[in-house]
């Protein structure tokens, strides 16, 4: 029998009770304990899934049989968890973004190196079946060279006013995952520039953010990229890829909730996915399972809290060039003016 | 919490396995027992799943926490077990065919009914959730009066001809699922004509047997129907149904492994799920749970074993079809000789 | 340049002035003259399209210059026409049916062998690049051996009543185009058995006819086969075919009005043909063309006055089947008793 | 009868016979005359299609009866042809672009304003009947207030080093369509981003041109748009585009060349068409009567010299991105400083 790794969850929003369940259901997973400062809340899952729960942090932390935590609380509260954890020699999976600062997210990834645990932060589209085939398959030459790398991530309506106020910004709470998505399939990336606008509300841009971005990536090995994102797209969750290549070009998308279609007069009606939750139950699982594998066997996971500070880098990049209007580019060294240079090169 | 409901396994091929995981896994459900013949087999399932393991049928039979039984044993044997199930108080979920004959099937039903236990027939479509939704729409009258019902079940390659010797033929076997979806989505059927033929290897009329088949259907209500089955289609497994009506008309199908799409020189190359196991995970999972929640709540399972018998008498009426080469009213008292009235008639 | 064959028109029907139109923009065809016995129809149509135009069939047969005619006049008339035609030497393309009966459509083709004219049967499905693509991979080899066909034919809104008295019955009016495929795709076709229905209108029934219907076929070379039709789809028009064999499968369908896709909460929504007209509108112009290659070229033409024979008998023995209520073979000599054989047969 | 609009074609390279050919069948055409310095092709092209033939384009601009002229020939040929046309008084579909700079292009337009005659550009997209239905529903405010934008356009493969040599750089002679496509869907362009790279062969550096390249746009209303572009998409010929808003989102693309899906072990292929005259031969066709009918009822055309114009203005910012490796606003007055204001601005 697979040998069933102790976990507990910390903060039980809506990607924790996932998070919760998913470890209940495990074969390879003890769920151990829950924790949320709601004590209702905490209560409720700790009962529905017959584990421990409680409020405090500290009671993760002070389990002896406990191997790894799923952190799930809110963003600035990361951190000093990750560094808690590391101290009392538990693993974490930490969901994304690590922090809001790179530097901020350094201290985690330093933390986490010196006490020899495992980090893992929770870029879910690497756990996908449909995205871990094509990137496998690229990998393999299927593709050849890249030229383009195409991808959309947008979201059906957007979060709360208090949500966008606490996120982070646009770049750092939702191209982030777009950012660890072309540097896993495609390579580093040297140059972003971003365009974004608030344009569905003015709300947005009242605290300082937007709601739709295109951004321009160049990647080190010469590939062109963009990204395009809504947190408006008012049709449905959409997330999906094109890759283009030499050889050939992939495209990963077309996301149904349902496999019926209905035709009436004059047309058919297919339906869509409504969030990430209702498109990516396997990729959930599959990034739990790996957790618990990764500290099972030792290994180090997939993704990693450097992949969690890269995306940041790419990240504050973004938003450094919406605000200069200008290119810029990515390594931490280099600021906004030396992007400028003639484009015309071949490979 | 959910109470969890304890359930063990009897037979541990690839669906019992299956069905054992999904006990395993399901939040609402104790896997207490699995029980196979083969020793080996039962002891790894057991340690792998952590419960109890045995070899002998009685001894699910004997557990007073086992509250029902999923059957999964040959067809064959199954009458028998569900009557010594039915006399130990035990719920059963019985894998599809309830048995080869109709006479025989029900024997198990009126075990079941004298003793009061709940008997479930694995028709796993019918908690498909593209089905669910299609069906449910047609009942809430979104397609008005069906006109015509068309489905296609094909396998990618044949199982051994040992198995099709022993499968109690092509229609008991294969067709049934499509005679239960028919009667699930549209209703009763008053009379089939099946053509069928041995055209991939000749060793499956040798056994007495096809590999190809069309039933034409009409039901109770008016609307035709028509069934196409293979066991060799090749390019992969393929379940779908269109139903046309009055006032919509709907589709499912178009079951994918995966949403990437490889484009080369001049096309593109979509993959396709190669088995029902592949293309109803969630299916089976849902199953399981529906039987558990039957138990939990003690209400008559959807799928009952009447819907077993009469799956199977329809299956016998299109072997009837196919030796007497024309239709064949399906109402147990008549035979082949009647079908033949003039087919012009108004609702 | 091409020399361009000089063509009339007779009849200016719906389907008679797309052919006009089409002979009219042919680099390949002179359109001389279009008849209509409705005076201010045949004179609008040939001013538009700038040719002579008259009400009288004669005025064609007595054109020297004239070498083929289109004949898109009522069915009844099909066949004395074609008489005249063949004495004054002029080549038909005939719109189908050739008539409504076997034994007059074959007083048809034989008028036209003594003649020596070409006498195409107007199939356009024949000169669709989708179908003649699929039926020319097919001949290649690429599919291998035929398992089963299963094609659709449905109308989004049935014609009027007073077109249905006079079409001929469904068989005729409607099936005979997808036995025509059939034949061509797969081959001679041995066994059909038609179960049809007036499901939409009691109205269909009153005049003797039927408004859906599903017919199997048994072809020669033991595949198996299924047609569906309705006059009633309501969502458009279809016409689609799947092709089973031992080596791959081809669908041929999906056919949209536009590629547009709008998306909006919650699903996508594409449009779909609504008739033949705006399905085929290449089909019908290439089989003019081939037509007048035929006679410039003085070859046969691909679909002949046998082929619209052999899908009349093909259609009659479907209304046998209706009638008889049982599968009826299709020789000729052959009646409906001696259908009921076992069917158990390897190839 | 619809007038027939007398029209002569000069340069008949590929794109110019195929709009002869167009014109030789349309309706409303009388196709008068064709021209090219190849005396040969001349001659071929006027017997074939059954017109006067010629060396030189005066031969056009003499003929009394001619009304207007298809100019295909070389770019760098357009304007001083457009103005020779103009004094003649005969109207102009020029193909794209215009000329290979703003200021040229404006001497054309100024010759067609003065001497009154019509100037269409040939932006065939314009007229095709997936981007006419998008467009029209666009404005009639089915999609609600836009926020991206997105085009794809591929070519399957590159032309001779020798056209790219010739052809004004990639932004005037590809992205220039995608360009016009913006503006026509979305409105005027503000500021243009370009990312480009020769990455495929670096012959194209070595001519000083790129081989792919994503174009970023802000659109005068706010909303943001993004090109992209590759001549060495190999898989075949991408024209798509999605216009996502806040009522709707609509896509254009799936161009197939077949409605056939060949499936074999394991997935399925679908054919995809290969250039843009497999993909646009209706577009053409309409595009050409579009013109003759600005003639015959004179009318402006819907896409004009300005069009022309503002598609190079915006191909020229394009390139003036490239070379500064930062946007530009596109106003004639502004360059490239003054790109780089802050990006968070509500509408």
């Amino acid at each position: 029998m697979t040998r069933r790794v102790r976990l507990g969850v910390a903060g039980l929003g809506r990607m924790g009770r996932l998070h919760a369940e998913n470890a209940a259901a495990a074969r390879g997973i003890e769920l151990v304990r829950v924790v949320d400062a709601d004590e209702g809340l905490a209560r409720r899952m700790g009962e529905e899934l017959g584990c421990a729960w409680s409020t405090d942090y500290e009671d993760l932390l002070a389990d002896d049989r406990l191997e790894g935590i799923v952190l799930v609380t809110p963003t600035p509260l990361h951190v000093a968890m990750i560094e808690q954890a590391a101290r009392a020699g538990k693993h974490v999976l930490c969901e994304k973004p690590l922090a809001f600062a790179v530097e901020e997210a350094e201290r985690a990834t330093e933390a986490a190196a010196r006490a020899g645990i495992k980090l893992q932060v929770g870029f879910h589209r690497r756990f996908d079946p449909d995205w871990v085939s094509a990137t496998a398959r690229i990998r393999n030459g299927d593709l050849g060279d890249v030229y383009l790398f195409r991808t959309s991530l947008r979201d059906m309506s957007p979060p709360s006013l208090d949500y966008i106020r606490n996120s982070g910004g646009f770049f750092v709470d939702m191209t982030i995952h777009d950012l660890d998505t072309a540097r896993w399939m495609v390579g580093e990336i040297a140059e972003v520039a971003a365009f974004g606008a608030a344009l569905s509300d003015p709300s947005f841009a009242d605290v300082g953010d937007i709601d739709n971005a295109v951004v321009t990536l160049r990647f080190e090995n010469g590939a062109l990229g963009v990204v395009d994102n809504s947190r408006v797209a008012g049709y449905g969750y959409e997330c999906s890829t094109e890759v283009v290549g030499s050889k050939a070009t992939v495209r990963v998308g077309d996301h149904r909730r349902l496999h019926t279609t209905w035709l009436s007069a004059g047309g058919a009606r297919l339906d869509w996915v409504s969030d990430f939750i209702e498109r990516y139950p396997q990729a959930y699982r599959l990034e739990l399972e790996h957790f618990a594998a990764s500290i099972r066997d030792d290994v180090e996971p997939a993704v990693t809290g450097a992949d969690g500070v890269a995306a940041l880098v790419l990240a504050e990049a973004c938003r450094r060039s919406l605000d200069a209007g200008r290119p810029v580019s990515v390594s931490p060294a280099a600021g906004a003016a030396e992007a400028g240079s003639p484009r015309v090169a071949s490979r």
